[in-house]
């Protein structure tokens, strides 16, 4: 059996995947690890499963099994990965090694398979691409088989009457809404003072009052304190209040990840990492070692399936064309919340924004779907806008979030925009079909070029006053 | 009552508002003058009623009572269309006439209300947009309570149980699918020799996938040749062939539109126009009359609401602020069918395409939904596809169509790459939300530069001789 690689990638995920087929195809002698299931968090316990039972809540009426949808969810992963399995063992220059990696030097990985025989590998290049598992969280009395994550929750093939969800992020609310859909009572807390955090405040307001319109039952500033088994409940405390919820049959823990970095001996091959961000890289994804690589989630900037993909078609490039010039910096990284409605993300994040701008030298537009589309009154849509944050004067745009019915297709006009320096002037001058939500953007250019060109004088001295000044909070 | 305005509009439908709101806000002195109803065919029996119908089609469940999406269709277009009248009463600068408008000179018009009463007005500038009506069609023995257009059809209360449509293009193809949601048994049949002729052939066939799947039956290249009420059996002709068409209960003819010019005097006012292209204008809406403009359907460019308001965004410009300058070409027209899959598409048309670049010089991108993006898989997307038309070498995009779900939401994405002239390298750089449908627009920029890169030789061969080279059939 061969021993030494050109590359050996740890983890068969998305990112993984990506960095092993790249390589393999343009004929490099490629190997990839997996202790577990190829296709990684995302076909296993993540986009693939969620995004099936979001399809398949949507599809749900009054009458239809709720159990046929997990059933449909698991049968529809189980055919995914055993393809994706079969087709891995067949890729040419690529070796498909079962087991747990373990660094033992820079360019040196002992890999344990399941009958816990070790074996050493060396490569000139080594990728890392092991993920993140869910956070755990111990909720004392709460019995294992009513204990979740998205890891057992994709293997669940009845629906639960009572769902408590812990988590108020992408996860916990997606799988809100789908099993709200599915008859599934559900109540959500989380220890945030409101939904998704990461988003801007007008996408956690849009999304909780579909939650509460849904009566999907929400407790923010909340923790667990224990649970009964005898009586199936739980109880949480707010402040100095108790909150007692009953008759719960599941709980979902999903607040939050936890990088696969801790058994790989990345002290034994030098590489740096820190407990809270991860392996840090460079934009190439080159770790502090040379010909030691890291992608995807197990890095302080990727936390999606398609950002760790960006990142493992720069590694294929910095790998096979080490001489190739490319772009210093990673490319925009878009996200999407397949909520209901959904919230789509590009551009510079609230944070971002406030540390590197004043807020003066900001225009920030929003545009409601409702009473600006025609197509949120053919279907009865209430939440959802279009909000940019565009450099005054120029109208260059450095942020746009959308909520909408399909958020997760509208938004990479943004992320066009955005990369070419499109401004909302030439925005301003496009036509969007109607009637769709699209058409707000159209609305966003009106706003914008009404509030600049009727008063042209103001926003020139806006601009020269703060553009370059020093941001303020 | 004030005769002489500013600017006189003929038609309330979704152009002239856009006139009249337009510069009715800019200060000027408009009158509107409307026949039927405010709102036009979009409000009253086009965009709106048919977006509410496919939305509630969507929702619909075995066990419904199909009639309530038809009643709550009237009920939310009647609602708009009695705020959309109170709100054009109420606009400062705006006077609006009921009445039936005709031309007694360049510059002057006779209006006849419903009273019969007729009134002269006259104007500096004249803009129609009186748009057109639905094409008739005479079938021998139908009796007039079988028989429909868009415009009878919503005011429709019960759904037939075998709806008859005559026509493939948008009407037909949106109602069909609605209609076949809803329960009703379709039977389409059509002069064209496939559906959406006005499409690239590629989606017909993904359209036409999707009405076999569907049960929805269709005959092509066929003619009605009579109908028999006692057995309520409808014969048509194909070719040498019968083909009776049992138990009709109504017909909907939707096979094409006729321009409303007939009765507007045109000539007194010397405007040209055509029977089969009608009001002949340049890109700023100018006829060949100083002072008078056309915009909307009674044009030959334009036949969809959207393109209806940019073309009246253009003539509001021209006529507020005539010397400011204005770019010389109308903007791209993207355009929408409402479908299931849905079909859009922006740039050149396969005719336009045929006619300016020889076929060598032109790369055809095809990417399918199903095997190329993991949310066909999750959401069990059979049809589908995008397709791209990019010149060799360069990458500039000519031509887009998408069909997809959401395809109405993605094609903006193509608008703003065609308009700002993006080519499929920059495409190729961005990251593209997963899972969506949208990141097969990263596939599509793969398969430009894998086959680009890997012959580079000859793509600059194909380039150089075929760019400027003649057209060839």
């Amino acid at each position: 059996m061969k021993t030494h690689f050109q590359t050996i990638v740890i983890g068969a995920g998305s990112g993984g995947m990506t960095v092993s087929i790249g390589l393999s195809a343009l004929g490099k002698d490629v190997a990839m690890i997996e202790g577990l299931h190829v296709g990684g968090d995302c076909t296993n316990v993540g986009c693939v499963p969620s995004k099936t039972l979001i399809h398949e809540a949507k599809n749900f009426r009054a009458g239809m099994n709720p159990d046929n949808a997990l059933k449909e969810t698991i049968r529809k992963r189980d055919e995914l990965r055993d393809i994706e399995t079969e087709e891995v063992k067949e890729i040419e220059n690529l070796t498909f090694i079962e087991g747990m990696a373990k660094f033992t030097a820079p360019k040196k990985l002992a890999v344990t398979n399941a009958a816990g025989e070790t074996t050493e590998f060396s490569a000139d290049n080594i990728v890392i691409s092991t993920g993140a598992r869910p956070r755990q969280l111990k909720i004392d009395g709460l019995p294992d088989e009513r204990y979740l994550t998205n890891i057992e929750l994709f293997d669940t093939e009845t629906a639960p009457k009572h769902l408590v969800i812990v988590g108020a992020g992408v996860i916990a609310l997606e799988m809100a809404f789908a099993f709200q859909k599915l008859g599934t009572k559900i109540t959500l807390f989380a220890l945030d003072n409101r939904a998704l955090t990461t988003a801007i405040p007008e996408a956690a307001e849009a999304v909780q009052a579909s939650l509460d319109r849904k009566g999907i039952i929400t407790h923010y500033g909340a923790t667990a304190k224990s649970f009964d088994e005898s009586s199936r409940t739980l109880t949480l405390a707010q402040g100095d209040d108790e909150i007692v919820v009953d008759d719960v049959d599941q709980v979902l823990v999903a607040i939050g990840r936890v990088r696969n970095i801790d058994s790989l001996g990345l002290e034994q091959a030098g590489v740096k990492s820190d407990a809270r961000m991860g392996i840090s890289v460079n934009s190439f994804g080159e770790t502090n070692v040379r010909g030691v690589y890291a992608i995807g989630d197990v890095t302080p900037t990727s936390a999606f399936t398609h950002s760790a993909n960006a990142q493992g078609r720069r590694v294929v490039q910095r790998i096979a064309f080490p001489l190739l010039p490319m772009a210093k910096k990673e490319p925009i990284f878009p996200n999407a919340i397949f909520s209901d409605p959904e919230v789509a993300t590009v551009g510079l994040t609230s944070a971002k924004l406030e540390s590197s701008c004043h807020k003066n030298a900001i225009k920030r537009i929003r545009v409601d779907l409702k009473g600006n589309t025609d197509r949120a009154y053919t279907d009865g849509i209430e939440e959802g806008f279009i909000i940019v944050d565009a450099v005054r004067l120029t109208g260059k745009i450095l942020h746009a979030t959308i909520v909408a019915p399909h958020a997760s297709e509208m938004i990479s006009f943004f992320t066009l925009a955005i990369s070419q320096k499109i401004s909302l002037y030439k925005i301003y001058r496009l036509v969007y079909p109607y009637p769709t939500f699209s058409s707000a953007i159209l609305k966003v250019g009106d706003f914008f070029m009404r509030e600049t060109l009727t008063n042209i004088v103001g926003e020139i001295k806006a601009y020269l006053r703060y553009r370059f000044a020093r941001p303020t909070k």
